[in-house]
Parts: structure tokens; sequence; C-alpha cells
């Protein structure tokens, strides 16, 4: 699906690289980053890009891989004896290998189809590509299970992306409505989508999910493991957790949060805090932690996961299970506590060449916000960050879209390489449909303005086409280079719904007098047959004489 | 009107200083600072509170003033033989005097009613309200004809405050939904309320927006002046727009937006502009300027400006004529040399003892967001600043209350003391009531986050009763305490609209299991079980091996 009729997908290159080309009325193309991927019918899946790349570089094995077991989708389907609704499209055998991940070949100087792909799709050169990947200071996160990724890089280098999260919850949701949600939230420009189910059919609902999705697949596989024991936390084993993240690597998740560095000793350091512990996976780990009096299992596995994960190619997306749940707790010893283990933690997957990011908060009031991506940036060396918002108030529930792209695009600025969205349910229950898409809307907003803060070489291109539609009065180039095309037009068309509108050089905010844009065109003209008259009169502008500088040399004056 | 049910206006001391308190389910209380007036019928108006204040000082007398004339009400009402509906309430006389204005009360060292309301009002001492009025830094823009007023101060040491503009066009809306809007917009914590009207009715309507307005009215006189001559710029004189400023002073304006910054010999350095000029006053003033070839009549008769605006209080609100339309046009010549003008006449208007702030752009990239405050602080000698936005990207009409959002969060923490508002409309046609409310509270949201980041004294304590609140899952105090009451309960009911809901220990977010904030109280729980076997078991908490830092004093832990 496209959002514009000026919208058409096109690809570029052998690889078949996708962009939006936008066609303006005055004849002109702009073309946009695309993630919408290229439509799948949800029963039969995407079509497998990658799988050749994969095969290609002959360092993968297929293998018989896990048994399906009911026991994977909850207590709900081993009831019913099938998950409610079956993955019903082909099935291929999961493969795995040895030191397949991208930053193992970047590392050995190898350039990859999927650095070529990145390359083109942001518009740089592939040594840039290969170069970060290498350096820990970029990821692409692509799972060798999920060929139908079109891959994309996440890196401070780069333009910053967006997140969503998806997936059902113990009191809503159905497959098909996490899929529809999937292809929603890339259609309107999600960079990756996490599916967080923790409801029913939680592997089916992944299968599904990760069959038809263009972007990659994040996943927080603590959520499954405390389904398959029955909720308790305190009954979860390193043995359960393994055999899960094992599932999700077989079915093709590209990188999954592990909350490794909630430690024993920092649980204590919560125990003031306003809001106390507001990550999932960090209050069950930290349950785990006191009720066991053992120090945090993924901590102590964290070789072995590296070891996992680098057969597959998944990425951690380290955890920040202490990130503070209000601004009354930003910055504060649990949560630096826990950034410094995740800077230990980062370099220890890189040693088994895996690929890292690092999550952030959280809600920080704004004066804070840099410091967190600076220390960051410095602890763990460069590896990407990943924050959700920050909310820089906490007194706006149903409007924690706003509270938070705020702290994202002050953050995004400063250097954090990819942001969660948030949605305007945040706080208050599961976001639906119109919450997705105005999450993804308002977090592109803040991406691209870091981007353009940046100084991204592409960036400002956009808005500068944007505006010069605007300023010509081109109102279907103004609606086509929007980022939601369909609410600019609703709204323009609510007061001036006739076609003729659609080239009026005024809209109904000031109405034909008062149109600033009108006159100031208007005023163009009239300098232009001016500066004629003005140049006879000597070569200068006259002043007031109480203003200082009182002349302007019409010659160095822009035509 | 107000906002909740757990919300109860209440008034404090002799001057009846006007406080929102929520009262929470656990028996505590919480005053919010509150905009909404007593409440008003909109044909009688609003008490007038500041009525005996201004006699007491004896400095004013009641004039006969200008007559009413037909033509102040535009065309249409020349036509009818009367306005569309003609304000019945009480009408008295207008008051004007010598230098009556809050500055120069200040600079004397008197300390009027109005700064002590301001001062209760801002829980600040009295002596800091007198010394920043005193020397420019704030205003309190309290005209002497609009005794409805509850009085407020803007600068930058006190709390961040937003406006909202509200006003008809030749295309939509009539006198009663524009009392509407601004009743409104106060509801919901607009500080001062712009009457733009450019259509109908446009005398009659201020009239009924004054009389009904507990907060300071805005107008840019410059749009009626247009009208009285058939909306041909060309014809505007001094004389025009002199009687204008004296009838909307008569009627209780409290600030003017006056473009006196558009010289001449700026209007060239628009021409390569992406967007030109932006601002309706802008345009106007800049076509006079080259059809006349003169220097702009508000520049050159500036002191008698200043001459009336003493006589009634009415505050210079400096209009940014050449403000930046595009991200693309930001801080650039025509801006900054503008900027530099409005800085000459803060100090002419000064002399005056004229109240002054300087209106700020518009559209600027978040890495250029910073500079405007900065320079603008630096050139006006700490005038109060008053942006519109800005806008970090020109990519996103119908969504701009957030591109918007995210400029004015960052330039109020740097030192703006006043957020101009922008709707989802913008660019895109007239906002309507919803539009009005999405403004204010996108707006409250930038304006508080400010207000945390610059540590206002009592700030942050909203966002921590709200925080406590969502922790200890009292779920109607967190909606009691939310910016949008409604909104915030209407999102938790959409799924879990049970009576039982509003005190379980879970939203449909993440379902019951998976609430980590009922998880963490279990967790603190624990903790404060297993601390004391840790005393115990000698005093310190063992912790893994492989980390560095092995013992935790338990003495040092927080309880």
């Amino acid at each position: 699906m496209t959002v514009h009729e000026a919208h058409t997908r096109i690809t570029r290159g052998e690889l078949g690289v996708p962009f939006t080309r936008v066609d303006l009325t005055n004849g002109e193309t702009h073309e946009l980053y695309c993630t919408s991927g290229p439509g799948s019918v949800p029963e039969a899946g995407l079509p497998r890009l990658r799988e050749a790349w994969i095969e290609e570089r002959g360092d993968t094995e297929p293998y018989a891989g896990r048994r399906t077991d009911l026991r994977d989708d909850g207590r709900a389907a081993l009831r019913r004896g099938a998950a409610s609704e079956e993955w019903q499209g082909e099935r291929v055998a999961p493969r795995r290998g040895q030191h397949v991940t991208q930053m193992h070949y970047a590392r050995r100087g190898e350039v990859t189809r999927e650095m070529e792909y990145v390359a083109l799709r942001e518009g740089c050169d592939v040594e840039l590509v290969r170069r970060e990947v290498a350096a820990g200071r970029a990821i692409i996160p692509a799972n060798v299970n999920h060929p139908e990724l079109e891959p994309m890089i996440i890196g401070r280098r780069f333009l910053v992306k967006v997140n969503a999260n998806i997936g059902n919850s113990a009191v809503t949701s159905s497959i098909r409505e996490e899929v529809d949600k999937l292809t929603w939230a890339v259609t309107w420009g999600a960079d990756t989508v996490m599916d967080l189910s923790t409801g029913d059919d939680i592997h089916t609902t992944r299968e599904w999910v990760l069959r038809n999705s263009p972007v990659p697949i994040g996943t927080v596989p603590i959520y499954q493991a405390l389904e398959k024991v029955n909720g308790e936390a305190d009954k979860l084993t390193w043995e359960i957790f393994r055999d899960t993240v094992i599932e999700q690597c077989e079915q093709g998740v590209d990188y999954m949060t592990i909350h490794a560095g909630v430690l024993l000793r920092y649980v204590p350091m919560t125990a003031n805090r306003v809001t106390g512990i507001v990550s999932r996976g960090g209050s069950i780990m930290a349950g785990w932690c006191l009720a066991h009096h053992e120090e945090n299992f993924l901590y102590t596995h964290f070789d072995e996961l590296c070891e996992i994960f680098q057969q597959y190619d998944v990425s951690f997306s380290l955890g920040d299970g202490l990130r503070p749940g209000s601004t009354a707790d930003a910055n504060d010893e649990a949560q630096l506590s826990e950034l410094r283990t995740l800077a230990e933690l980062t370099k220890r997957a890189w040693e088994y060449d895996v690929q890292v990011m690092v999550e952030g908060p959280g809600h920080v009031p704004l004066d804070l916000v840099e410091e967190n991506v600076v220390l960051q940036q410095d602890w763990c060396h460069g590896a990407p960050f990943y924050t959700l918002g920050p909310l820089v108030t906490d007194i706006a529930p149903g409007y924690d879209h706003i509270t938070s792209a705020i702290g994202a695009a002050t953050i995004a600025w400063h250097g954090t390489a990819m942001l969660c969205y948030v949605t305007p349910k945040e706080h208050l229950g599961l976001p639906d449909r119109d919450d997705v898409k105005t999450g993804v809307i308002t977090y592109k907003i803040a991406a691209h303005a870091a981007d353009v803060a940046k100084g991204h070489p592409r960036a400002r291109e956009w808005d500068d086409a944007l505006s010069k539609a605007r300023f010509e009065f081109r109102w279907r180039d103004q609606f086509a280079l929007a980022l939601d095309p369909q609410t600019a037009e609703a709204f323009h068309d609510e007061t001036l719904p006739a076609e003729s509108a659609k080239t009026a050089h005024f809209c109904s905010m000031c109405g034909p007098k008062f149109c600033s844009m009108r006159i100031s065109q208007d005023v163009r003209e009239r300098f232009r047959e001016k500066s004629a008259e003005f140049v006879e009169w000597g070569g200068t502008i006259y002043a007031e004489p109480a203003s200082r500088a009182a002349v302007v040399d019409i010659a160095s004056a822009p035509e």
C-alpha cells in the first residue's frame, strides 16, 4: 500500500532497493526512503529477497530445528490443541552457521549484499556502512532466518530510525490484528517493529508477523519464557529462557531485548524511586534475582547467548531494565549503574562478532536528555543508542506521543540512532490501529527533525521541496510530500473542499486578502520591477536616518 | 467550567487569586495554576475585578471615547446597518491617563495590586515581580480598559506562558464561535488569547471577546486597519492605523503586535528566500514600503505609538514580520536584521515606560533554535521573547502542533517567556474547537516541560504527584492530575471500562501479569523482607564474581 495517489514504490539497482517516488504537479519528482515493503498476502507472506544472498555465502546450513511444541503458544493453545490461526504459508528449515553476523563480515573487510543494499538506501558510500558496522557503531539487524527482510542500518551516521511496538496482551487482540498493525506501521514509515505479544498464540503470532515483515522484527524473549512458567517469575530458569531464544532465532527474529544489566546489587537502588522499576523485563529479572538471591541468569549466561546469536546473526538490544519511569527518577544511580554494565556487555558481545545496540530511557526532563546519549556513547564505545522517547514530563497521559517526541527529537539530534515510538495510549491501554499510525507519524517527525538538525546531506531536501510547493500554492504537491498526505488534504478540505481550492492562492486560515504568501509573491514581483528603478536612482535604497546602516548596495541585494 | 469532577476553582487572599484545587482519593490535595476565570455569561461578560484597583490609583480619567462607527466592523456591517450580534452588556467609559503602565509603577518602586496578584499566582516574592517588570525582563499586560482581567506575568523568571490564537477569517466563523473558542482555550490553560479576526464584525467580535476574557487579549491592529481600506495595503496610512489602535486601546486590548521592524531596506533580503515573507503583517508592511518607496510608518511613528500605549498600559508585542516560514530560511539576514531593529525599538518603548515583548519564529531546525533566544535576550536587553513554535521541520502539515512543540519546548527551556500555540490546522485551514484544545494542551506540555527543565521550584511537584498516583494505581488521581483528564480516562476506559479497573493493579497495555509497576511493588516488598535477612548474613549483598564492585554495604542501601 502507498499512502497517496502521487506515490509509487520503485526499486533501484540489481538488488532492488526500494524508494517512494513522489510525482509533483510541476513535473519534478522526489524520492523518499521507503519502508512499506513490496506488499504481502498475509496468508502467504512476502517474497524471500535475501534467500539467495544468504545461500551464496555458503556459511549456513539448514537443519531440522526445534520441534513445534504447542506449549510455545501458551495455555490457551494447549487447551484448544492448536493455535487459533496456524501459519499455513511455506515453512523452510531454519539455518545457522558460525560467525555469520554482518559484524563478522565487516570486520573481515567483506562487503555483503546487505551492506550494498543499505548503502543505496541511505545514499552513502558502502565503505562507510562496512566501517561503521565493523566498529560496532552501527548494526544491520538481519537474522539468516528472516529472508523476507529489506535490510536497513541503525547507527548515528545514518538516518535516524523509528521502531513501532505491536503485540497482543492478555486483555486484547488477535493474530490478524497484529499482522494488520505491522503492515500499517511500515506503511507509515516504521523502520523496525517489535512484537511484544504476551497473550495467546505468542509463537504463531510471531510467525505470521515475521513472514509478512519487510523490516527487522525485535522481541523481548523473557515475555514468552514467562508464559511458559505460567507467569511465575521465580520459576524462570536459564534453560527455559535459552530454549525460547533458540525458538525465536529459528523463526527469524532480528534483534532481542535482553535485560542482562539488571544486577542483583542494583535492585536496592530502586527502592526509594518515585516509580520503582517500570520495564517489564527489568521488574521480572529484579524479582527473580531477589527471590533466588542469585545474580541475573542473563548476565551469568551472557557468553552462551552470544554464541547462539552469532549463529543466526541476531542483534542484542541490551535492555535498560532500570530506566526511569518518571522525571523524578531520571539519570539516577540505578539507571547509570545498569548503563555501565551494558557497556561491559557490549564489549563482550563484540568479542563474538555479535551486533549490539543499547536501550535508553524513558522519562527524562529536557535538561537531562543530552547527558543520556553522551554517557551512553562514551561508555558503550559508540554502540547505537535506542531510546524510548524520552518523555519530558509526566503530566500528560493521553498525549505521551507528544511529551516523548520532544525528548526523542532532542536525544536523536545528539546521537541516538533509533527511537522507539510512544503512542497516545501509553500508560493507559493497548494501542489500536489509529494509535499506531499517530505514534509512527509523530516519531517520523522527531527522527526527521533530528536528521535535519544533524545536517544529514539529504534530509532538508524534503523540507525544501514541501516549502516550495507551499509557497507556490501547489496544494496537491504539499499534500503528496506531507508525512501524512490524507490528513493534510482532509484538514484543508474541511473548509475548502472545492477542486478550485487546490490551486487557490490562499486557504481558509487567513482567507484571500490576508494570505502572507500571496502578498509576499506580489512584493517579490514589485521588488523586481522596482529594483531596476532603484538602480537608476543611483544604486542605493534610502533608509530612515534614525537607523544605523543607512544604505544597502543594490548590487549585493539578492535578485 | 472545570475540566474534571475532582477539580474546584478556589481563590486565595483578599485579591482572590485563583487556583485549581485537585482533590485526590488518598486525601491529599494539589493546587494548580488556574487560567479559566470565574466563568461568565457571554451576554453579560465577567465581573470587573480590577476596576477598584485602577480607580484607587487615581491616575486615570474616564472620557467619552471615540464614537462608534459601523465602518469599524467592516463592509458587511455597513451594508446591514448593524453588527451581526451587537454587544448588549454594560458599556463603561474608556479610561486613560499618563504613564499608567505597570513598568512605570515598578520603576518608581510601587507595588501594584496587579503585581501582588501575580506574585501569589506564581508563588514568588512580589519584589521579584516588581524588579523584573522595572527592568523590562517581564511584562504584566493589563490595559486599564480591561478590568475583567486576572493579571498574569510574562518573563523568563516565571512560569512559561501559552498564547492561543482565535479569530474569524473572511471564509468562516461567527462572534459566538469566537467567544466559545476563547472560553474553551482558557479552560484548557491558555494564558493569553490573541483575537486575529480579519472577517466580518471585527470590532464587535473583539468587544465580546474582551468582556468575557479573564486573560490578556492581544491583537494585530494592522488587520483591522487593512479592512478599513478595503484590503488594499497601498492605501494604508499612519492616521488610519493610529485611529484603529486608539479604538482598540479604548476597548481594552492588552497587547498589540506591531510590525515596526520591517524596514524598507530589509525587504530585498527576502527575495531569494524559499518562502519569502510569511507574516501577514510583515507582508502587508513590506508591500506598503515598496509601493510608496517610504520607510514603514510604524517605524517612523513609533514614538507616537509609545505615547498612546503609555496612556492605557498597552504592551508592545514587537512583531517579527520577517520570521522564517521554512527551515531553509531560518536565522537568515532578513530575520536577524529585523531583530536588531526590534532591539532598538524595545529601548525606545522603555523610555516611555511602555512594556515590551519581542516576537520570534517560526520555522527553525532544532540545531538553530537556541541561537534565536540567545541573540534575542542579548540584543533586546532581556525583554521577554514570545515565539511561534518554532516548527523544527516542514514535512508534516496536519501535525504542526507536534513539529512546533518540539521547537517550543526547546526554546522555552532556553529562555523564551511565552509560546504562541500552533494547531493541527496550521498551514491548512482555520482551527475549530477541537484544534484549539489540541493546540493548547500541546503547548501546555511544551511550556511545562520547559518549566521542569529550567528547575522552576514548583513545576516538578505536579509530575511527581501524577507519577506517584500512577505507581500506586490510583487511576482516578492519575486522570484528575492529567493535563486532559477526560482524554486520559476515555483512553483507559476504551479497553477496561469497569469501575473495578479504576483501582486495578494493571491496565490493558500489558495486562495483569506483565505490569512492571505491580511487579516492582512486589520486588520492593520482597526487598524489605530480604534486607533483614541480608543483614543477618553479614551486612553485604553478594554479587557475581565477574562484576567489579562485588559488595554493597547494606547499611547504605536505601530502605
